[in-house]
């Protein structure tokens, strides 16, 4: 008898709505297995800030390190800048736990339109590797002459060779676990002179460890145009902080919705809890109406209990996505559809095994 | 009577083959006009840096500075490193003649196949505005405790109010004169936590000052899919350095093939050259083998002529184009179709009215 004790963090706006649907979700698919869950909430939120003037408490971190594992929905929203609200916690939360790896699987459906024309389901099936903690995010940086016509701002990026080398050999890795064995580096180094050339030259380092692994490396504006006109083509994106943040938007839009994209924020060794979160955003523009889209946080609570060590739970949850997808019968708005939350929900249920 | 001194600098790959072309197309459209163009050519190019260890001459940017225009190809071969060859060529170039405006238009033509489903021309018609001075492309940074483990590198971005300021205002005076009059701006304050905060506070105040348009924002991420899941919201896009080169190639893509972009890298004041360029590069790949799309290179001369105070000859060009691709007989490969380059200049030519 396994139990799990998870920190969740609804956040902002369909945050809120979507994050209780996954727990019924993981509930529901658990089940028949020996294994039960604690689920704790934490009201850390915009509207925290509002009331309290920080997104959590100060001791915040420490709360949440005595969890298996952090469930977050989304976070920022209108009032406050989204630095404010992005640094004040979800980025503090990836750093502090060392969650250095972004893992975002795309992949095309059965069911879902596909905005790319004479594109089949299997066609993209790829993931993102987003190194999660470093490089272009940075807080290091600032102003001079503010105020005057001579302003300038500074903003640093930061790439270590720890920071690197982990996350192309997480790539290359999960690489060697696939069919393909395939890893496209993420790059622009014709344009960024230190950062990215270093990066090229830890990837080809990490590449001669790998000699059964197949490479190649893309300028990031020429990649993205990758997406659109061969997603086959790719197995394994590597890239940066930004890079993997636009990779992993881009290619899930081109199965059709960002809606259903999960996200785990993974510490490897698991010195600390690792974070399960949808990519989508807050959508201030349909929070509250209740027709956002549950899967980017039924499939990131599917991530969860996989890395938690359950294949067989999420196995379920993800053959009750692929089934309501197919039969295309309460698609969200955003699929194309017209179901609200609570109808696809409804759906979804019925696709789990009973 | 008009008479133009073009430098013109074919470069690397394919550079070599699409140029000559251009310049061809350029001189038959100007036939009936009072038009003369000099060409003058550089062999500025990665053969050059092999053979004599730099790029270009170190009087290079006095030689061009006498020029009315610059005529580009494509910069970056094998066996040079990508940052060595574009900062000792390109960008040197668009810095030191204060081309601080990238112009990149983005259009689906009538004739070619878009892959995106259900988009018809019309739908996607609008301009990437790219800074393209200074933001992410800095060689301001660098390496420490190098060859160790704890090998650190950074990299500096540097954004100035006048620079920020001068490209947003080339971009609101670019919406004013189109019918959409709507601007986007592509930022990343989420997540950049010093320049993209910054440059959304200068495009708030920008936006005061022309309350005729209408403005909206989106981080990087989600502008990316964006323009693949609805291309018809944009009108006039502005970026920074980086995001305005990823959105250049990804817009292009939307469109069918990045091989029928054209920029314009422009020194507004006129103080200096300006230079017009396709958005490809030298492909390498299919350098040599006579089956490259020499429309990139024809609309970027098409630009050029029109920045020299020539609209007609601009019209006659890009009708070529238009009725060329309309036919839709002589399609190069990355169009789906067979012709190879020479095949589809003569179409091109029997285009050109008589
Ligand atoms: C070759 C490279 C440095 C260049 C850039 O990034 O500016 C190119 O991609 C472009 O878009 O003009
Ligand atoms: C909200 C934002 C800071 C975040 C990021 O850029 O990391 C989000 O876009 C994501 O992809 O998780």
């Amino acid at each position: 008898m396994s139990h799990y004790r998870i920190a969740v963090i609804p956040g902002d706006g369909i945050g809120q709505e979507v994050i209780p649907e996954g727990i019924k979700m993981v509930e529901a698919a658990a089940k028949p297995f020996d294994v039960t869950f604690e689920w704790v909430e934490f009201d850390w939120s915009c509207e925290r800030y509002h009331r309290e003037g920080a997104m959590m408490p100060e001791d915040g971190i420490e709360q949440l390190a005595k969890f298996d594992a952090i469930y977050l929905g989304a976070v920022g929203y209108p009032g406050v800048p989204d630095h404010v609200s992005l640094w004040g916690l979800l980025l503090p939360i990836r750093r502090q736990f060392d969650q250095y790896v972004s893992l975002r699987p795309v992949r095309l459906f059965d069911g879902i339109a596909c905005p790319l024309a004479h594109k089949e389901p299997g066609d993209i099936d790829f993931y993102v590797v987003r190194e999660n903690v470093e490089g272009e995010y940075s807080a290091i940086g600032g102003i001079q002459f503010e105020g005057t016509e001579r302003e300038i701002v500074t903003q640093q990026n930061i790439f270590t060779r720890t920071g690197t080398d982990r996350i192309l050999k997480y790539a290359f890795e999960l690489a060697m676990k696939r069919e393909k064995k395939h890893v496209t580096s993420a790059t622009k180094s014709n344009g960024i002179y230190h950062s990215m050339p270093y990066w090229d030259k830890r990837f080809a380092n990490m590449a001669n460890h790998y000699p059964e692994i197949q490479t190649d490396q893309y300028h990031i504006d020429i990649l993205t145009a990758n997406f659109v006109l061969k997603p086959e083509h790719f197995d394994v994106v590597v890239g940066s902080n930004l890079f993997g943040d636009i990779l992993s938007d881009l290619g899930p839009a081109c199965t059709g919705t960002i809606a259903i994209a999960p996200s785990a924020n993974i510490n490897p060794e698991r010195q600390f809890p690792s974070m399960f979160e949808p990519v989508h955003g807050s959508a201030p523009d349909i929070a509250g109406l209740g027709i956002a889209n549950p899967i980017g946080a039924i499939w990131s609570a599917a991530m969860m209990v996989q890395h938690l060590g359950h294949d067989d739970i999420h196995d379920v949850m993800m053959g009750a996505v692929e089934s309501t997808l197919k039969a295309g019968k309460a698609l969200t708005k955003d699929m194309g559809g017209n179901a609200n939350m609570q109808e696809m929900m409804a759906e979804l249920m019925a696709h789990m095994p009973s």
